[in-house]
């Protein structure tokens, strides 16, 4: 039993490895976003520097969690609910890059933005950054704890992002309308809620991941509905 | 030696049926952004309506690839290039999963859009799309064949795309500041054309996939430019 015993418990260590390795590069993501908002909404200059430059650790982890996930595959052979979760964390890996990606995006249209006069007081985008990072950040911590219910809240949250991104679209066209010097700098605060409700889609597809871990069950597409 | 090369014929012939399914569902996502571009150019309400429908079936395979590749790992427990096909197949059906949530969205840009004076003949929009479902078919045809030059053929195609949404954009713009009538349908526009561009993005992802395959060599993030 011994070398049995030993394998597995290196395979649990190395698991639990990878999934700080995912945390941290949560953590990372969700900080460029805080960075990238907060440039464009308080015009900061130096906040927007650090967040176009800011997905250079998420990159180096992007890769490095790929290769762990790739190690554990193909020394351990793991089956059932711990192959799931380490092909989840494939997944999730790829989630939290474009995460970072869309903070860059996010930034350079606070760039563009800050040439600009303001076209207003940003108060939803903010709003909505604040609930997309929420739901990453509760997302990634239903996938270490292996928490359904956390998970579901996630998927629940998805809608208010949507809601406040319609808002924003009709409040910025009626100001578009009625002044043609608004139509630039709308046109990138109607991008920036886009970068915002895409990364609530990633937490989304992070929060499904785990549901599918825990339960085996599918929750994309409506798929749990129908029987198999 | 027998058994031995019965699992590698059943698992040489699973993978080869992975592969089929995958280039079902490239050529689904394809067609639905065929349709939802079509719809746009042409006006046409039926082609917008049958691309609002069409990722059912993308959906369906989206589930069923995953489960294939599970299916793979838990029964074959591959190594080396059969394993990064494995797990890149994984990241190609999410791929193409996302293609087919664009079409949709690129449909619903249309159904607007049409529902407006047009604001121009489109000319470029066309083209990007042209170009993306041209990157997305050699990109799966070169994950089929394992054929690294045309994944990097691939990779080189992005640039095109990135400078015609930048002609778009500022031809739009100019238009929305001389009519604010074209305000509305214009920003729809400008949406397309983005959904366009990640359709790239997205062909350039499963390019980077395969030169992994083929040369387990990272071409991610110029993780190859320097010394692991």
């Amino acid at each position: 039993m011994e070398p049995v015993g030993r394998v597995v418990r290196h395979f649990q260590e190395e698991l639990e490895q990878l999934k700080t390795r995912i945390l941290e590069m949560g953590g990372a993501a969700e900080e460029q976003v805080r960075l990238a908002v907060k440039g464009l909404s308080d015009r900061d200059l130096d906040a927007i520097d650090r967040a176009l430059v800011g997905d250079g650790p998420i990159n180096a982890l992007h890769i490095e969690v790929d290769n762990r996930c790739f190690t554990l595959l193909a020394l351990y052979q793991p089956m059932a609910a711990d192959l799931r979760t380490i092909v989840a964390a494939v997944k999730i890996n790829t989630d939290l890059e474009r995460v970072g990606d869309l903070a860059v995006n996010i930034a350079e249209a606070a760039r563009r933005y800050a040439a600009h006069v303001p076209v207003k007081k940003l108060i939803d985008i903010p709003r909505m950054a604040s609930i997309a990072q929420h739901m990453l950040r509760d997302a990634l911590d239903a996938f270490v704890r292996r928490d359904v219910d956390l998970a579901q809240q996630v998927l629940n949250e998805d809608d208010r992002l949507d809601e406040l991104k319609t808002q924003i679209f009709r409040e910025l066209l009626t100001y578009m309308l009625q002044d043609p010097a608004t139509i630039e700098p709308a046109l990138d605060l109607i991008l920036v809620s886009r970068h915002l409700e895409r990364i609530g889609d990633h937490a989304t597809n992070i929060a499904e991941d785990v549901i599918f871990i825990v339960s085996a069950k599918d929750v994309r597409h409506h798929a749990g509905e129908t029987p198999a």
